[in-house]
């Protein structure tokens, strides 16, 4: 169901130098898949993250961010099958001690691992399968990894790419899950970017925020922040160094290349999506008015359904820039479905065809551009439609 | 589908002396159904109304707001299948000219007509059916005018009561319509109530903002806020006289009643709706934080299938608390669905038995009460869920 996305091709995802991954069946929520990882990391590997900003957040997001505050992070855990939110204090032990088990395989302390859960909210994590399973954890590749993060996700979602650098190659992979609760404020459900070069903490903590606002967060499923987003830039150090401004920027690229692929890919597979739509709002007065005005076109159910049916219903379109609180001026926007001009200034383009914006609407690809005429600012999103599918999965997702 | 809404029987509906009705088939957008009303009022009869606030909003609600500002308002003249918005200035101009040609059917000027749309976007206005049809509106009850503003409804809406005043009985009856683009922001797609009571103008225009805001203010379908939202009182004055402020009062609560019924009304027959739910947030701050959590719990699309599915997957609830913007304590909040206590302190109650929470989503209405418990204030919405047949009424209206 899933728009235009391939499952990955293993051979197309780059190993990364000082970051191990392995992969284990932890029975979770359910047996005989995998949805337990640990990526180990090199000694001197610096790790960088952004979070939800969901008030609930859940109990590895609080421990995650406050081990990212000490040293020498030496590995990431993440399972998936429940989320740990809501949960607690209890919660907080029961991810405390996975940390700790985990740590005991590597002679690292408990605030040295992170940990990352995804999956159903408000039940306790059963941590002792998780730690019964740790023994049999087995090296595995940047696909297989990417697998056993996945709930609702029909299709694994990584992506690899390499970049020359001053002082040498480097190698950028990236996984990603997320499919529904998927409006990231920070960041999306679960990201982890890897790269081997060489960066120091302070940089990696600039970018990963600068890369989050131009990837993971301009997507949006259903327009629910979920509760345990995390996005985490991983430089594991043992590659060439990144020596200058100029370096990081070339660096960056690639990582946002990775990171776009990766958001793009959840929109892809966004919960019941047979569209991929890009929301896209021009000469705003700010890029904060132009989000708002694309945020209320890309959570509108009606103009979500109306994508799903490929029915150039575009009034919902104009009525959700509408009340999306931008002060807009009415009378200035002409409104565009791929190239075909459907409102000008404010009110439908004589020479519209209503056949030619369903056209533009019957591909799995397509773009709506909103021009405001009243500044040089814009923004970008990428969200999908809303189909039967959705609520079938959603109504049935649990039982 | 509709939730527990039989059709309203129109023997239960007081006529409103003053205020006389003639209903229509003007083929506006189908042929063969009622589609156009007019409301003629008593000389002397005071009219006030709420609009949308979406900036986008119909030409019909730019030129009621202008006429309601003159005085003397003669009649009121609604119709279904198109909403004259995102029309430009012809729209304005094709609302205009019904007003005038309705006015020369009771030598009134065309400022003295308040025009109403409702139907279809960025489409211009039939004028011309409407204009033709006028000769041939045929006297009818409020029964017959609840149908003859229906879209995607499924049932009527209109309720009556009477109310004793010192100076003798009062009827206080309205109609309202609307199923989906649903989330009034000063009033519903288009509800208006009558009484024979005579108000001062001053009186009325303080009541009716009262009223919209314990009523139609209260309620969401989609969180779509409508480009014709209206709700407008009328006094057309031939009854008793409302002398006192305590009088006023006393009006003003069977005005609400009706409202409510009405507002009610619309969720039960909201799109593809199922269940009619209950969302209350106590013991906040203040009311705002409250609404705010409350219009979170109530757009989330995640926990509106959840309620279709009767699946008490109620982290989503919290979920959505979470990420409504109000600065909650996640550790202080209770959660219950009707007298299930879920959620105690932000976290799974131990005692809390899913089965019991299943049982009071499986019927058709239901309350889901949050408890703040950081102050004294609360708010109450009224939603419904989200089923396969709003996708289906919202892929396929239109076509």
């Amino acid at each position: 169901m899933a728009v235009n996305l391939p499952p990955p091709d293993p051979a197309s995802l780059y190993p990364v130098p000082g970051v191990e991954l392995s992969i284990a069946m932890a029975g979770i929520r359910k047996p005989n898949r995998k949805d337990l990882l640990v990526m180990r990391l090199a000694a001197g590997a610096a790790v960088a993250g952004v979070f939800t900003r969901n008030r609930f957040c859940a109990a590895p997001v609080l421990l995650a961010k406050k081990h990212l505050k000490g040293k020498a992070i030496a590995a990431l855990v993440v399972n998936t099958g429940n989320a740990n939110a809501g949960t607690g204090k209890e919660g907080l032990e029961r991810a405390f001690s996975v940390c700790e088990a985990v740590g005991r395989t590597m002679q690292a302390k408990p605030a040295q691992i992170l940990p990352f859960s995804t999956g159903v909210i408000m039940e306790q994590l059963p941590a002792e399968k998780m730690i019964a399973a740790l023994p049999g954890l087995k090296p595995g590749g940047w696909a297989a990894a990417a697998e056993a993060i996945m709930t609702t996700d029909t299709v694994p979602k990584a992506f690899s790419r390499k970049v020359k650098l001053a002082g040498g190659e480097a190698t950028v992979t990236g996984i990603a899950k997320g499919a529904g609760m998927i409006r990231p404020d920070m960041a999306t459900m679960l990201g982890f970017i890897a790269t081997d070069a060489k960066l120091p903490q302070a940089a990696l903590g600039r970018m990963v925020k600068r890369v989050a606002d131009r990837s993971f967060n301009c997507v949006t499923v259903d327009g629910d922040t979920s509760t345990n987003d995390a996005f985490v830039l991983i430089s594991s150090g043992v590659g060439v160094e990144v020596r200058t401004e100029k370096e990081v920027k070339i660096l960056e690229e690639t990582v946002l290349e990775v990171a776009r692929h990766l958001a793009q890919a959840i929109i892809r597979d966004g919960e019941g999506a047979t569209k991929f739509v890009t929301v896209s709002v021009e000469r705003g007065r700010s890029a904060a008015e132009c989000r708002k005005v694309a945020y209320a076109i890309a959570h509108s159910p009606l103009v979500k359904t109306a994508f799903f049916a490929s029915d150039p219903n575009l009034g919902r379109i104009l009525c959700a820039m509408g009340y999306s609180g931008a002060p807009i001026d009415t009378d200035r926007i002409d409104l565009f479905i791929d190239e075909v001009l459907v409102a000008k200034r404010g009110t439908r383009n004589p020479s519209y065809r209503e056949a030619d914006a369903q056209a533009a609407m019957q591909k799995p690809e397509f773009t709506v551009r909103a021009v405001l005429n009243r500044g040089k600012a814009a923004a970008t999103l990428w969200t999908c439609d809303f189909s039967f599918d959705y609520v079938k999965i959603n109504a049935e997702y649990r039982t």
